[in-house]
């Protein structure tokens, strides 16, 4: 496991790709819980969010927010802005809640009958994975299941296969990705589904992801479970609509959320997967010294909270 | 990675250690998905649940299904099955429902002014952990994050470390588990908790981990999350009440599941990893050629349903 050689592209990309310690750390009293870390964190080490790349999804009572990553799939989040914008998910159905896995809403695929508004793609070749040259990777230094490397693409969980010069989004808790049928050119970002479970990373590199839920969560993994296949919704009484979804350029500043995020390419995430990895916290009786890709929490948190 | 050296003990362990092949799977015609795998595998590659293992828990309209480990927590099992049959969970209340962690009812370590009936203990051991000498141990071949090696200890997932002569149980999607105080002995089965998101693999060797919810997941990892710290409820109107538990043993033999559990020691479970794997659907344009311990999923199906 080692970082990619570092290679400023042009453009506004930046390589940044560090390697955190290996080797366990002292429980020294010096050493820092996650949570003195991220109360300790100077505000430059926290981003704000890009009102392009937010979305705000009303279900229910609760609101969920979702940051985009453009990075990963520009053309699908340039259709699901498309979207967006036209109205197209107001009042849109969750039809599938299974257990331990996903929950989505809207369409998988167009049927031939079904059209979407003027310059809207009704499916967009596949964006599962993309090169990994130049892209700034906060690489973790223990052993995964699924990828030769893994880490962090600001602040989406990542693997990293250098040798085939590819990096993709890794199935992590709250990710957000795009449907599709057998063709892996059939999904547009019309359906979208949610991990609400153990991660399922065999599905990594097989699907187009765009983005992860940032607060409220809980409003979509506590939805009753399907009882049909695949954890659909049985009959259509069953489905749960989603009020309104916005991005946030089209929400006047006073309704977003303005949350920032902790920038991955800092000196506090790196102390933050220290801490994560070596708890200091007097309960560990066998702290781990290891740490998962999807058992990193990027933490967020009201701008101007400190 | 590599099995532990065999040696039979005395009485009834028997030593059984398999690799799964590391290599690519071919994918021709002739490989199975996991369902084809699950339907031909023999009967004699199941086993039934033994009624002194399994707890029965009535929860509002559903049931959960949990399967003991005694072969992990012997005492806390022998405490858990005491206090099932003193009538001391039914009307137990769950108090805490934190979203991607874990639900938890009971109580976490007794007051010094609570008591328990006689011949129950208020407070054991920690059972975190064990010899792995001897223990039948179906390993599988990736790396993880956490321990040195993975795999099934009699259907239960587990880490292992050769060098340490130790195996514990880990901390996947429905694992149960003791919570405790910080002293590591202050834990009885008074208290359960049930993991209900991504894996909380540090968590590993610093619990007692007693055993794994079969079937009625749902009913736990929907609850509504509590809103205090932990994910704990605010006020006790919060609540959520287990109806009644029961071991198997006390009910009639038609109330029981009737289920059975793929044997982990068995071919079909071989081939089942190997179709995890490398799975042969054509929707998977990069099959992930890998899997991690906590995506593995033993299977489970009512009896005499061949």
């Amino acid at each position: 496991m080692r970082p990619i050689a570092g290679t400023a592209l042009a453009g506004t990309i930046v390589m940044t790709a560090f390697v955190f310690p290996a080797e366990a750390q002292d429980r020294s009293a010096a050493a820092l819980t996650s949570g003195e870390v991220i109360q300790a964190s100077p505000d430059d080490e926290w981003r704000a969010l890009d009102p392009d790349n937010t979305l705000y999804i009303d279900v229910g009572d609760g609101r969920v927010v979702v940051e985009l990553a453009p990075e990963f799939a520009p053309r699908h989040i340039e259709n699901i802005r498309a979207l967006v914008r036209g109205g197209y998910f107001d009042g849109a159905a969750i039809t599938r809640s299974q257990d331990n896995y996903v929950v989505q809403w809207g369409i998988r695929a167009l049927e031939e009958n079904e059209s979407l508004p003027d310059g809207i793609a009704t499916s967009l070749p596949a964006e599962f994975e993309m090169s990994a040259a130049g892209v700034p990777f906060a690489q973790l230094p223990d052993p995964d299941a699924y990828a030769p490397e893994v880490g962090f693409v600001r602040g989406f969980p990542a693997g990293r296969d250098s040798e085939a010069d590819r990096v993709w989004m890794t199935h992590c808790y709250g990710v957000v990705a795009v449907p599709r049928g057998n063709d892996p050119g059939s999904g547009s970002g019309a359906g979208l589904y949610v991990v609400i479970g153990h991660a399922p990373r065999h599905l990594d590199r097989n699907l187009t992801m765009v983005g992860r839920v940032l607060v409220g969560m809980e409003h979509l993994s506590t939805l009753p479970r399907g009882s049909g296949p695949l954890g659909r919704y049985e009959s259509e009484a069953e489905w749960v609509y989603l009020e309104s979804v916005r991005l946030g350029r089209d929400l006047p500043a006073a309704e977003r959320a303005g949350l920032e995020v902790m920038r991955t390419d800092s000196k506090s995430f790196e102390d933050l997967v220290s801490a994560s990895r070596s708890r200091q916290e007097s309960f560990f009786v066998h702290p781990s010294d290891r740490i998962g890709v999807c058992n990193v929490r990027v933490p967020s948190r009201p701008a101007g909270s400190r």
